[in-house]
């Protein structure tokens, strides 16, 4: 069984047979794996200072507009919103659960319930206290559950430490579980042939946006950069889903760049600024930069702008189209979530 | 916005954008993706023809030994069930439903009686009509769920046309889903961090293989080619949480030698004999052969012997570790089951 001189790396490794072959058997924990967080490091690089461009560089990508395409969707849900109160007399409703006072949540909650109003659709929050019971988030859930005036249940993250956000995602029953973010929704999401009752929405955001591109997904070198299960997971299975020839990678993945640079899609979900740079990217590729990080800059008017995981100045010198930060694939991200209440209002009142 | 030479098939593409950007929008069938079978086109060499040799190629591959593999989980299987009767006297009950009489099907179903009984968890057998209807299924598959002998179910697959096969294994309690194929452990699978309450057989025996056999996952590139709901999907899944950095490779995948020949460890589950050839490979890989494949062979003494979806002669010759077919990872799936059921079996029983 054994011979010729390209075996080393199995040798060495063959070392662990006979110790693991008693103690790893039949474990589970063992065999799914260690969970380990993604300890992303950025390069050595200033994350702020992008690399010296030559003088005869140009941009020559196609700078996605988010904001114009969300504005169509939104236009087209106000429109078939209107005509369901037209027709039934009824309007779809989102209930947003709120734990705590952080401000970036209390801001996400305002913008969401800011898009639903300009669309038509009923918003009900109910606010807890930081050092509420687990109890007590599980019976404002249940209530909603219960509520036939709600179609779309959110539970806006992160949640205190105290609390066990899996068993309240799992607490939101799959049918106004407009996140998406319930593992049976998810199950349905990843096994082709079946169709999940919701699909996160900065994935179907990005689907969305490419399809609205024209972009050709079946059959294309596709990375996704970051696993997280509201972003790169869901949006690695609907690529998926889409014939796409799927390379993910994470913190663990041995230089990343060249797969990304093998792409001709790149979606990035890292959460680290300026982490993908010019010399990642395939000439010609499609980008969509799903990154949202606040970075401290003393000469910006508000002192911690938003940017990307993409390094704008360099991709758009090598790229052929790129969603820009903000601007990009956040405002669809939104909208989508007002598809996804449409959409479980229609079924409820069996509305076409 | 425009301009360089690099645009042209974004600019093809982009023709698309005004035609798409009213029908595409929010129609979640196309968000969704295309239901398309995989047409496999194996190479235009005969599938039993392999390449020439040359004199000097030699194999330096080991051969995973599945059966040996198989018999230790066996064994320590079997001493688990012989203690559970011990301590309280109660053993694990697996329930079969078998529908119609596919002469493949009955094989199967034959083996995993044989191995359920060579550990001591007790089976049950419910033979139905190929005729049946879906309401006698589902009622037989209800009284499986309620009853507290049964730890496990499996309807054996593939089922009739006219029974909806989703529907079908949605109804199994996922508290018995000893195949894995619920979506709720699916979804359980996918998102890393929870725990599903089976992990599909196929896939547990792959990573048990690798984890006995010593082979580090974390950060090794793995190319899984083939995306079946039983056996390629869940293995991604599963290879992702042990930290792979991970490429999918199915029919629509352009050039997927290219991608499999980067990769440390390779998994095929395509079902087309010898479509991975040796210079698919890369020297050194580990390659698990998830295929499992009749083909006619006259000169067989029984006429239809079984090969996997690896090319062995030629893959022997490049790579450090190969599974064959059979005897690879067959054997292994098979245990997989009795250690779902063994799990399930000392969950309901709080045995330790």
């Amino acid at each position: 069984m054994w011979g010729g001189g390209r075996l080393v790396w199995y040798r060495v490794k063959r070392k662990g047979l006979s110790c693991c072959s008693t103690s790893i058997a039949l474990n589970n924990a063992m065999i799914l794996g260690p969970n380990h967080p993604d300890p992303w490091i950025p390069s050595t690089m200033d994350i702020l200072q992008t690399a010296n461009s030559r003088a005869d560089d140009v941009q020559i990508a196609a700078i996605i507009d988010g904001k114009s395409i969300s504005q169509d969707i939104r236009s087209q849900i106000a429109d078939q919103v209107s005509k369901m109160k037209a027709s039934i007399g009824k309007s779809p409703g989102l209930a947003v659960v709120s734990v705590g006072k952080r401000r970036d949540s209390h801001t996400f909650i305002r913008i969401k319930l800011k898009a639903c109003d300009e669309v038509g659709i009923a918003t009900l929050i109910e606010e807890l206290p930081e050092n509420c019971t687990e109890h007590q988030l599980l019976n404002v859930v249940s209530g909603f559950n219960e509520n036939p005036l709600v179609h779309g249940i959110i539970v806006q993250l992160p949640l205190p430490q105290h609390l066990d956000k899996e068993k309240i995602i799992d607490s939101v029953s799959p049918e106004k579980d407009v996140d998406g973010f319930h593992p049976l929704n998810m199950g349905n999401l990843a096994m082709r042939g079946r169709e999940p009752l919701f699909i996160p929405c900065a994935s179907k955001g990005c689907i969305e946006l490419l399809l609205r591109s024209g972009v050709e997904i079946m059959g294309k070198k596709v990375a996704v950069i970051g696993r997280s299960k509201i972003v790169g997971l869901p949006t690695s299975l609907l690529l998926q889903r889409h014939h796409a020839t799927l390379s993910t990678v994470h913190a663990f993945s041995k230089n990343p760049e060249k797969i990304t640079r093998e792409a001709d899609i790149v979606v990035s979900d890292v959460g680290i600024p300026n982490i993908v740079r010019g010399n990642w990217l395939k000439p010609g590729a499609f980008v969509i930069d799903m990154g949202t990080n606040r970075i401290k800059d003393p000469s910006s008017r508000h002192g911690y702008p938003v940017t990307g995981d993409v390094c704008f100045e360099e991709a758009t010198k090598v790229v052929s189209a790129i969603t820009p930060v903000p601007g990009g694939i956040g405002p669809i991200t939104i909208r989508m979530l007002l598809s996804n209440t449409l959409d479980s209002a229609k079924r409820a009142f069996r509305f076409p």
